[in-house]
């Protein structure tokens, strides 16, 4: 699924002068960390999205089938995984805004979550997608967690400028975070 | 769900003697890796099964219901996290077998997922639970890995005994493991 609903209809004319636009956040990712796992770099994994399993049947051959079933919520964030020995633990979002982040995208219990993994020696951040400005930023969780506590509701994009890290859209790996890891170790 | 189906009916008069007994493996880890969290011991999740969605329709209140979904097949292991600031990998495997593990129950990408996490610097195991010997072992991926290489279809029980770690049985939290991952840092 490299061009998902989501891609941006009034620039498709330009797409070709964005290559990462329109392409989703989860697709670029993945591709990275498919990357970081061939050449050996990192073992970054998502993980798979909860589902509660309500109705099977078995179909021939004994395949299960599941016909009755809903998403729950996450209890922790999207990506983990470990990379130069370190504990490496993400959560990634994408926005149409253009001028902020609301940080109501992120729920509470994931916050607390990213805490926790601080507190026990792991580097843990948020990427952002700004679908129509056609920029990601890594944003470390000890910032995010900050301004929630300044009761902050939204991170504007200067913000970012200024205390995130802009990731490069690159061929291989699409997205090199791991290069900005690196400043935060 | 802590009483499930593969409870060993011929013994149900002597639960009350083998207070485990029955109770499924993942629900002793998951019930353990809940105090760990609580008690700020360590943050270790069981990664959820993943399942191919092909169908949802939406329900009342626009909740939606999956109608036709897969399970896949996993890529990597049951459970990771944090404890201590290292990077934390396993999985879990219950044998009805009384006097050895088959290691065909490990699937082949898991093993190599296992090397991995070892040469990136985190600690990674197997627990396997002899279901009619009420018996819990902790194994390092590192054997394990080994006795593949030298070709070994199975591992002895007496082999868990010495080269493994029996794991007690307690009531908080009830399988203390990271006790015996302390021995391996």
């Amino acid at each position: 699924m490299r061009y998902p609903n989501n891609i941006i209809k009034e620039n498709s004319m330009c797409l070709k002068n964005y290559k990462n636009r329109g392409m989703s956040l989860e697709s670029m990712l993945n591709d990275s960390n498919k990357y970081y796992l061939e050449y050996d770099i990192a073992v970054i994994y998502k993980k798979p999205t909860p589902i509660k399993v309500l109705e099977t049947k078995y179909k021939t051959g004994n395949k299960q089938e599941i016909t009755k079933a809903f998403y729950e919520e996450k209890s922790t964030t999207d990506y983990n995984g470990i990379y130069k020995g370190i504990y490496i633990d993400f959560e990634a979002k994408e926005t149409n805004n253009i001028s902020m982040f609301p940080i109501s995208n992120i729920h509470r219990h994931q916050i607390k979550h990213m805490e926790k993994i601080i507190n026990h020696g792991g580097i843990s951040f948020v990427i952002i997608k700004f679908n129509r400005l056609d920029k990601i930023y890594l944003l470390p969780s000890k910032i995010l967690i900050n301004l929630i506590k300044d009761n902050k509701k939204h991170i504007k994009i200067d913000y970012f400028k200024e205390k995130g890290y802009l990731i490069e859209n690159k061929i291989k790996p699409k997205l090199d975070y791991l290069k900005i890891v690196d400043k935060l170790i």
